[in-house]
């Protein structure tokens, strides 16, 4: 950065909006604003498409469990095939069970008197109401129903890790939207390295503790170490932070860095947490190559993952 | 908020995206989404729609400068004719008078080593380069030749508020993108109670030494309370935090508060700040009515921006 | 940054607390425990020290207006004398104004309905609450008090600059925890580029209908350039964003920029405000030095500035 | 909340300081300085001190890793026998044991070229600086050492929860500063769902490899059930957002939620995420008790937790 004519060679221009635009239209017409935060989700943009063009290139896709909860989820299944992994939580698995089941989530407010929710029996997540009965149980009763039918079936194994038993449950789940339905059809495995945190886990434990049941959560980190050693290239969509963020960029380090990466993110760096910490921070680690195109994008992912999708038509 | 059935009505739909979606048709169909600030985003959507449809009410539209160093400049200079008054910072002014000479800014970086920039004398605004010859050296000649025009004409007062000051820059800028252009072609006034902050107030104090010219900010105050005494309807569409802001909702609470609001921030409210202030807060200090139509969009407004106008058709 | 060796010189300590230690015990405790904003903090310390120190250092102390809504009243005028201007908004006026006129604010709650209290007639600044019978009326007589005090004076001037009006209201209150006051008593100008935007401001506005009066702003600005051309060494202590520390560092880049500055806030760089900006930043415009001392601390004041006052002694 | 007299009971007092304040006396003089935050730092030292005092209640410390990165460590280490479990991460467990070995950390900055940290092998979190043989290296070499002393023990179990494991570690440590030691010495067990995220949990899959090692996540899931059903009263104090902190909750709703919570945090609530929730969302989940005591303090925990624990002299 040391040529002034360079560091000033893209000029600024005026946007001008016209009738009817097409979000594509839209997103172009903005590539020479200089907008703070929409610069870096155009330049996410172009290096999601680089990443998924590259053929050669394993991509990832993490996040975490709160964007599940919102109508997203049918988003994120649909562009599941366009990954070759998933890693996130285990409320993703919740939210995905529950709605596959047909529990109904409602558009809420996050200004509410929340003793009051609770004597309504309604959870409050973000500006979400989900009516009790419309998740654990929910989740319970569909974990039971097909928990019970992969212990029947001829092929039950005693010992499964987190992604054999989620390719299990994508088997059985009968509604398109789901995320484990997709990823099942579509061959992407599932990672989920703290699947013993909510529902999903919590029942995994209940089913153990009266059937002939093991979890073993090193066979997928085997899988994930196979992963970094064979593959040259490789990208990551990360959304939020927090656990699904830094286990892709963990095994990443040890083939020497992502290739691509691209993170959505609300939290701040100043406070040294792993969730603020922007991608740069990662190339000091080897996480991501010092020569990798990445960008970290500031802001809301329900605001900015529907623009970003619908140009890239990941569907 | 006591009826559950009610609390659990509108539904949370997973989205689908399709080929060639229009910004419109993104944004609808992400009504059901849920999404947290997807939410807030498209309820400022129709807020600002029934504001604008609304013959009866009073709009003003509020920014601060940052903003108009970026490409969203034209965009907003569009929108004016939709508004009756524009409420904004010194550094708007500096910005449009010297992109309205020809000032060229860049799309820049955050992360650089600034230290280098000042010895290329290029001045960094968030991830924006501007050469110091394109800004105060533009501001400088264009504000010196268009003053002394102004101070040449017979219709010369010696006293002016800002409003009439920057109407009368308007009338003699050229530039079809600039807002102080398009504010006087559409006869909208622009208040700028902190005129003194910035290189257009520098200007005035440089000019007023050698120059029989007064600034009377009073006058500009006047006019605000008559606008607050004359109108039964208000709105406001308020782009940042700072003056820009408090101002707009400082003179309306003297007729007990805005009926349409729509605020949109990256700022938290735990700090007790004004620009961190949610508008519910507003409403305990009637400057924003109880039963006003009003939502906080969090996030960036060069992400958020485009599609509210684009769906509004607001150019 | 090329010497590996000087880069990793200084080592984290862990950190021992031990019974009744002092603020200093406490923070000199901390000066190797490479906190996040911790070390931010204590670099803010050593800072503001040095500058303190430095004989020939003008330095400036900028503030907005909710801090003086809290406690920290009392401990930001215990501070003024050591200090030589200071720069500030309406609100701040307000509040001091109605404080030693007797009003008084509430310990309250962020999570509160907001309809309650309008009903109540209480304002809510953050988690602070004010009967309104405490605020507005109190700001209203008390200003008119000393207004037509200041009015029936024989020196009565009908020409002001805020610095020269606010220095008469000082001389009138009685109230030693105001800040008015202890800036009149230490000969502290106060600088107020945005005096219009709040209640003292349209009590000006009332007071100017009906009297000979006239508020001359750009005196002030005239002050404030001789002040940047008159002095080789300038420093800040600038709490939060806004005009307040627009204001200052605006009028310290034409002397080549500040020499020592501490910022602390809680807004974000990513979406290019003012008020989010770095330090760093400020130095590509020159209105910080490339060698200056200066830190950006991210949080909020009420946690920060007392442990720094105490550790720094100003009272 | 609907009588005015006791919204506006507690009045805002300003704060004096004075020479040689204790960290006791600072605190103190801040309870009715109705700060924003500093409010919530003050009820939070409260309620954290009543349960303490609780001798009924089972008490968790959650944190996430970077805490353990800073000196923090040291000091969360002497707290520990105070509570009676800690839920962690697994680069809580990295940092530990690199600093029980020996390893150096070091105070550095976040805004640097990670470019050149890389070819210098200095890995970067937030502002602190680790020569990579400071860290990998040091957690492989002291894990195998450890590990294969527990192999060779005549108690080798072949199968270890993370809590058992992290007990032998802690047996073997010989650091007093360290958070496994203390926590072995004094009977506290160490929860870690996400294990297998870092280096530890890497180095458990290599060991694994070619030993006959299994590792039991069930088997702690188990224990915290009994937990939750056994403890009427429960408390905790959660660092950071995240696996450690939702962990916490999770569990504690089982039994109608926690009686103490007390939440640091720098995540915005806007996005829904489960790191910026407030705790009172938690109570519409019955994770945290409607009558519970709790608050949600924002702020940078390196400068909050000192002040907390010097004032509560938990050491």
């Amino acid at each position: 950065m040391d040529n002034k004519k360079e560091l000033l060679s893209r000029h600024v221009k005026d946007v001008k909006l016209k009738k009817g635009m097409s979000v594509r239209e839209l997103v172009d017409s903005q590539r020479e604003i200089g907008g703070f935060s929409a610069q870096h989700m155009i330049q996410g943009i172009d290096i999601l498409k680089e990443m998924l063009d590259d053929k050669k290139s394993f991509n990832f896709f993490s996040f975490p469990a709160d964007i599940i909860a919102t109508g997203l989820r049918g988003m994120v299944a649909d562009s599941i095939k366009h990954f070759d992994a998933v890693m996130t939580t285990c409320g993703t698995l919740d939210h995905d069970l529950a709605k596959a089941y047909g529990g109904k989530y409602s558009l809420g407010s996050f200004e509410v008197d929340d003793n009051k929710l609770k004597e309504m029996d309604i959870y409050r997540l973000g500006n979400i109401f989900i009516g009790s009965d419309q998740y654990g149980l929910a989740v319970e009763k569909y974990f039971t129903e097909i928990m019970n039918d992969i212990y029947k079936s001829k092929d039950y194994k005693t010992e499964y890790s987190p992604s054999e038993l989620l390719r299990e449950f994508g088997k059985r789940i009968t509604d398109p939207e789901s995320i484990l339905r997709q990823a099942y059809l579509n061959n992407v495995p599932i990672y989920c390295p703290g699947i013993v945190d909510g529902a999903f886990g919590t029942q995994i434990v209940l089913f153990s503790q009266d059937h002939n049941f093991k979890l073993n959560l090193l066979k997928d980190e085997i899988e994930l170490s196979n992963i970094s050693f064979d593959n040259k290239t490789t990208g990551a969509l990360m959304l939020g932070g927090g656990i699904s963020k830094h286990h892709v960029i963990w095994w990443n380090q040890f083939k020497g860095g992502l290739d691509y990466a691209v993170y959505i993110t609300t939290a701040s760096q100043y406070d040294g947490s792993l969730s603020g910490a922007r991608l740069t921070e990662a190339v000091s680690w080897g996480k991501v190559k010092q020569k990798a195109h990445y960008t970290t994008i500031d802001g809301d992912i329900t605001v900015i993952l529907p623009v970003m999708f619908s140009y890239l038509e990941l569907f």
